[in-house]
C-alpha cells in the first residue's frame, strides 16, 4: 500500500524540499509548518479531501519532514507519500471540530517532543487552513519558539515548473478540450443550466482513454443572460434562453494540475458590442502570449493589455491574470503572481498562467481566456480550443 | 435584477438575522463580522464562488447589516441577495491576495467611516476564511473596539431547520438517489475510477426533471480494494477490481443544502467480514435512528451506537456522526454538533444529521450511511436508498 499513489519520481519531491529549505535558510526559518493543502501536496504527494479539518505538514531547514493530521487521514498518507511511518502523525479525533480543544494544540506538544520549540517558526498565517485561533494557540503553545508569516513561501517555490508538471497540465489541458467539445454539442436554448453543467463535468471527469479528468478546485462557473455581469456565479436550473449570452469559466484538472479556460457562447446572431469587444479581446490575446517571455514583468503584460483595450474604449479594473498549477479548493490559482500593473514579478521560462481578460459590465459579460507556459518564444498555451465568441 | 435568485422568503431570512441578532445581546456582542460563506448565505441568501478572496457580511445587534467584498463580486451581491445599494460595500481589486495590503484593512477603514469601530466586535476566529493575518491586521486597525471569539455563533442558530429549509434538503434527498440508482447502474469491474464518478456527477448534477443537482462541498469520495482503509480519498484512473470493495460517500445538494449518503459496493461474493459488520451495522442504523427525539443528547446516541458494535467486537474511535445543512467548500458538515460521548448537546426537532457509522481496517473499509431529520418519532431519512451492501 506504501506510495501506491505517488505521482511523481521520489527525486522530484527530493528536489522540492531542498528549494523549500533553501529559501527557508535564506530567509532564517528553522521549521515551516504548511497548511496549505497544494503545499502539502506538492511537498509529500499527500492527497486526500481531509483539509476541512486541520491538517499539516512540517519541514525543518536540515531533516525533519512529517505530515500531522487527523487518526482517519493516516492511511491516506501512507498511501499518497512516501514518508515512513514515523513521521506520519496523527492526532486523536476528540481534537475535531471541537470549541474546547484545538489540533495545533496538540501538534505543539508533538513540537516539543521531537524538540522543535525553540527556533523561528514559519507558518502560513494568511490561509484558508491556517485560522486564526489554530495559528494563535501554537504560538501560545510554543512559548520559546519565535514566529514569522511565511505565507506563499512554498507557494513561490512552484512558481516554475518542472517538464513533469507541464506534461500534467497540458493533460489538463487536453480534458478542458473535451468538456468544450461536448459544450458545443449539447448547448442550446431551453435547456437547464444544471443540465448543461452535468455534461461539463461528466466530460471533464471522464477525460480521454488515456487521461482521467481530476476535480477543479473551482467548480464551473456559468452566469447567462443579465446575470452574465456576475463572473462568479455557479448554476440553478434556469433554462438557457435563446438570443443572450453565456460565459463559461471551467478548467480541465489532471492529477490536481489546472488549466482554466473561458469562452462566451450567444445564442442567435450576437449584437454589436459581442462582436466589438471579441475584436480586441483576440488581438489583446495575441499580443500579450508573444510577452509571456522570460524577463517580462507581470506588470508589463498588464499594463500593455490596459493600453490595448483602452485605445479600444474598454476598462478593466481588475487583475487580468495570475499564476497557475496544483491547487485544491477553493482557488485554483497560485497566490503568488497576478498580473497587474503593480507586480514586477520577472516571467522565468516554465511558469503556467491564466490570462484572464474577462470584461464584465452591466447586465452582460465577456470572457475569452488562455492558460499558458513561459518559453523564450512567447506563451504556448496549454490547451487548443476555437479561439472566438462561440454562436449556436 | 435585483434578488433575481432569492431562495427564500424575506421573512425567513429576517427571522435568521433576528435570531442571529438575539444571540449576539444574549453574548454581549455589538458587531459580527461572518466570514463563513455558509454563515453569509444563510443570513442573507449570498451566493457565488468568490470565497477564495476575502469576503464578509458585517451584522450588528440594531440594524447594521452589509456585504462586503471584492469589486468584480458586488454584482452577485446585487443577484443573490435584495441588501440595498448602499450595503453591498466593495474594496478594489489591488487588495486581492497582496503580500502588501489586506481586504481587513479596508473592512477597517468602512467600519470607521460608518461609526462601528468602538464596539465588542465577535470574528470566526476558527474558520477557513477568517486567517490568521485578516484577523490580526483588523484586530490592529480598528484599536478602540474589543474582539470576541464568535466561531460558530451563526452555525448554532442554523441547527434547527425551517420547514423550508427541511424541504430543500429533502430534494437533495432526491438527488442522491438518482446518484446511487445510477451507480447500480453502470457500476462493473475494469471501468476506471473516474469514468464511475463522471456518472456519479451528471446524475447529482441533472437531478430530476423538477429538482437541479447543486455542487456539493465535498467532492465524490472513493476508496476501493486495499486503499478503502483511508476514507477521504478522491478518485484516479485505477479500474475498479473485481472480487474487492468499494466505498462511496456522496451527497445530493440543492440550493447549497445536502443529503450525504455513504454505501460500500461489493463486486463479486463479499468475503464473509463485509456480512459481519452489514448485519451489525444495519441493527446499529435501526437503533439510533428511533433515537434521534427531541431532548436526546448527541452523547447518548454515540454512545448506544458504541455499545451496540463493541458487543460485537469492534470498535470505532472517531466520531459517527454531525450536524449538516447549508454547506460551502471544503465541509458539508455545520462544525457545531458530533455524535461523539463528550458531546452533551440535546436535539431539537428539525436539527439535521450525517449519521455515519464508516469503518476502516487496516485493508479495508465498510460505509452505510444515513442523513435524516429529527423528529418527535424519531430520525426521519431525508433519502430512501436501498440499506443494504451492495452486490454486483
Amino acid at each position: 500500500m506504501k506510495a501506491s499513489r505517488l505521482r511523481f519520481e521520489t527525486g522530484e519531491y527530493l528536489a522540492r524540499q531542498a528549494k523549500t529549505r533553501k529559501a527557508m535558510i535564506d530567509q532564517g526559518i528553522d521549521l515551516l509548518v504548511i497548511a496549505d493543502p497544494s503545499n502539502i501536496c506538492w511537498l509529500t504527494g499527500y492527497d486526500a479531501w481531509s483539509f476541512y479539518v486541520y491538517q499539516c505538514v512540517v519541514i525543518g531547514a536540515d531533516a525533519e519532514l512529517f505530515w500531522f493530521g487527523r487518526g482517519i487521514d493516516a492511511p491516506a498518507a501512507h498511501i499518497t507519500t512516501n514518508l515512513p511511518d514515523e513521521d506520519i502523525v496523527a492526532y486523536p479525533d476528540h481534537y475535531v471540530q471541537s470549541a474546547d480543544v484545538h489540533p495545533t494544540e496538540y501538534l505543539a506538544q508533538v513540537l516539543k517532543q521531537r524538540q522543535l520549540d525553540r527556533c523561528r517558526i514559519g507558518a502560513e498565517m494568511d490561509n484558508y487552513y491556517q485560522t486564526y485561533r489554530g495559528m494563535h494557540l501554537l504560538m501560545e503553545c510554543l512559548p520559546e519558539a519565535s514566529f514569522v508569516d511565511s505565507t506563499a513561501l512554498v507557494n513561490w517555490q512552484r512558481a516554475v515548473k518542472s517538464p513533469t508538471e507541464i506534461s500534467y497540465m497540458r493533460r489538463a489541458g487536453e480534458v478542458i478540450e473535451k468538456v468544450y467539445e461536448r459544450v458545443l454539442e449539447v448547448a442550446e436554448p431551453g435547456i437547464r443550466k444544471n443540465d448543461l453543467i452535468a455534461e461539463i463535468l461528466h466530460a471533464g471527469t471522464r477525460g480521454t482513454p488515456e487521461i482521467y479528468g481530476d476535480y477543479a478546485a473551482i467548480q464551473p462557473l456559468i452566469s447567462s443572460g443579465k446575470e452574465a455581469c456576475a463572473c462568479h456565479l455557479t448554476w440553478d436550473d434556469k433554462p438557457l434562453q435563446n438570443n443572450s449570452g453565456i460565459c463559461l469559466e471551467l478548467a480541465g484538472a489532471y492529477h490536481r494540475y489546472h488549466c482554466p479556460v473561458s469562452r462566451t457562447l450567444h445564442f442567435g446572431t450576437p449584437p454589436k458590442k459581442y462582436r466589438d469587444i471579441e475584436a480586441v479581446i483576440l488581438v489583446a490575446i495575441e499580443l500579450v502570449l508573444d510577452m509571456f517571455r522570460p524577463g517580462v514583468r507581470c506588470g508589463d503584460i498588464a499594463e500593455a493589455f490596459t493600453q490595448h483595450i483602452r485605445r479600444h474604449g474598454y476598462e478593466k479594473d481588475n487583475r487580468c491574470g495570475y499564476s497557475i498549477g496544483l491547487s485544491y479548493p477553493p482557488d485554483w490559482g497560485e497566490r503568488t503572481m497576478s498580473l497587474r500593473d503593480i507586480d514586477d514579478t520577472p516571467l522565468e521560462e516554465g511558469m503556467c498562467f491564466h490570462f484572464m481578460p474577462g470584461m464584465w459590465f452591466d447586465d452582460w459579460g465577456f470572457e475569452i481566456t488562455e492558460s499558458l507556459t513561459v518559453t523564450p518564444n512567447g506563451g504556448q498555451t496549454l490547451s487548443q480550443i476555437p479561439r472566438h465568441l462561440f454562436v449556436k
